[in-house]
């Protein structure tokens, strides 16, 4: 099965190899060794001089761990317009007082929301950099910069950009982020990196839950250690994950990612589909997942179903309120040219035996021409 | 290196073998069928028909799981005779009033200090089974039994013990346990498993960490899924070191740890070396990893570098306060007769050179000599 999902992605072999090692003792220089090679690639990775803690857990405990942690804020502002901003704001409201600014699933924020929330007292702004549910990139470095006026703490879930988008926390002002091992840095799930910038531990609170309280790693930090037990063989995964992404080269790998996503969107317009998210001036399309509009007629099992049978291929459908209106396509990690041909091609098949589309395969593969 | 710590312990190549496949699905049926597996397996371990909640991160994920998703009481006991004991205390205070019952390290619990505890009014109690710091069993099915005539809500963390010794939640009375994935069952370290009783919702308590929200599990656990992205190459490791448990019979693998154990026992005390744990009539040796007492005149890393470096066998040393004090010998897991005698042998040379023993690898032997 080719997964084309938004995690968690198709494996390079190299990857796959890393992880069938006898186990290590973790409290060893063969582990901290590994961790410093992670810590100090991903650095790079988020943009940042800023503390790294790798806590072995989904995405969603590197959220947790970053809102927690730093949850002494008299209220913090969640920026909502999709599943993970609400998870954003589901998480902040067992800590602290929330103002949850939402948009519907699918549209991009105003500024002036967010500059309505700071106005209220917000202390600290928490928004998804990618999100996912959605295909959409919010303005990162726009909110940063208002939210630095009002010198609020910035909370960023780049759990699925970061490694194939831009991420540039500290020139951005961005005080803590989120990276997922299982979106863009290709490898497989079970580890969240959390930055933290040194202004974040203004908001430190001690109250946060034990397992994701982000003092205890940096305690570890120093040693290249982890508080408690790491998932070793996760963390061979990650370094190869990380060596690959050093030998591409990150600037290239960011390329390849905004070529991939571009080529599937414009295979979709080309083909008369209608790509879902609602764009302003401040928003962009996702360059590592692509959300598309259902086209009429044609159900979610026709689609993703005919083309898991037939194919073997996966793409995801749309979550909650969302499902059956739209399909996502994920270009993340290590997926290629290849890949990226081969669903579009398969998707293609599949929608023109229900006359849904156009031919429209060309398109893409003009766009993707000089990928090698 | 041959691991001969209390987790992670040495890996079967089949568990090896079985991580190093493409990644799947999580939402998929191929992933549920994994996970039914390993929901079915742990039951058997636990010995309940309770749920089984399983979650990416350490043991320590499940302690915190535990404790907070069950936290709505008045006041919960923790019993604290080691380092782990001590962290179920540390945990709880962060969600509820706490009464410690703490012991010095290495001594056994009167079952009157527990009596008391809930005499003043604790309407949990919480305590680790096996106690990895210092190589105690802790009187699980007293403690249990004393706990159920006050109605009181059982914790206990199975994290050393469930897959190599006895442990029988629904005969005990035990509301709630914890396993990690790599200790008895044998799989690398990542996941935790946590099984709930039926009673244990009356104490749900909503405002328990996110991440470690046992309600939230529970809930996917009818699809046979988990609320979070899954670790999924530790789920096809942890199903593969289920099958092997299987292969073996529970009764036949604790057995096996029994004699391991016994084995070690024996070799240091008819070698003249002190074992550490102060058992009273309801505690007893641990039967998955042994402590014993640093001979005098010999210094931690006399012992365990030049174990390491000389023979690449490591065991544990003490932690915390008895840093230097005692070294841990884990028998956990799929380790066998090769492992432990040669373990032994190894000590053996190390410890005879200088002059802080006599020879007794032949009593462990004897000991040995039915075990496959």
């Amino acid at each position: 099965m080719l997964l084309m999902i938004p995690g968690p992605v198709q494996l390079h072999e190299r990857i796959i190899r890393a992880m069938a090692r006898q186990m290590i003792g973790h409290r060893t220089a063969d582990f901290s060794a590994i961790m410093e090679f992670c810590v100090e690639k991903l650095r790079e990775i988020f943009g940042t001089k800023g503390d790294i803690c790798l806590i072995s857990g989904s995405g969603t405990a590197g959220m947790e761990a970053a809102i927690a942690s730093f949850s002494r804020v008299k209220k913090i502002a969640t920026l909502e317009n999709g599943k993970f901003g609400e998870r954003l704001g589901d998480i902040a409201e067992r800590y602290t007082q929330v103002e949850r600014v939402k948009v519907p699933w699918g549209e991009s924020f105003e500024l002036d929301a967010v500059k309505e929330a700071l106005d209220n007292g917000c202390e600290a702004v928490a928004f998804v950099h990618n999100e996912t549910s959605t295909g959409i990139l919010n303005p990162a470095k726009e909110i940063a910069k208002l939210a630095k006026e009002y010198d609020a703490l910035v909370i960023m879930d780049a759990i699925t950009s970061a490694g194939g988008d831009y991420v540039k926390m500290d020139e951005w002002g961005v005080d803590v982020a989120i990276v997922g091992s299982q979106k863009c840095l290709g490898a497989p799930p079970g580890l969240a990196a959390v930055a933290v910038s040194e202004k974040a531990w203004d908001y430190y609170n001690e109250r946060c839950p034990y397992y994701l309280d982000l003092a205890a790693y940096r305690k570890k930090l120093k040693d290249m250690q982890t508080p408690y037990t790491p998932a070793v063989p996760l963390f061979f995964a990650l370094a190869e994950a990380l060596k690959i992404i050093d030998e591409e080269g990150l600037e290239n790998r960011i390329q390849r990612h905004r070529i991939l996503s571009a080529a599937v969107r414009k295979w979709a317009v080309e083909a008369g589909l209608e790509l879902f998210p609602n764009l302003n001036k401040y928003s962009s399309y996702s360059n590592t997942v692509t959300a598309i509009k259902m086209p009429e007629g044609v159900s979610d099992s026709e689609l993703r179903g005919t083309l898991k049978k037939e194919y073997g291929i996966l793409v995801s459908g749309g979550q909650g309120e969302l499902k059956g209106k739209i399909f996502r396509i994920g270009t993340m990690g290590n997926v290629g040219k290849f890949e990226t041909v081969s669903t579009l091609a398969a998707l293609e098949d599949v929608l023109m035996r229900k006359n849904a589309i156009k031919p429209a395969l060309q398109y893409a593969q003009i766009l993707l021409r000089d990928l090698q």
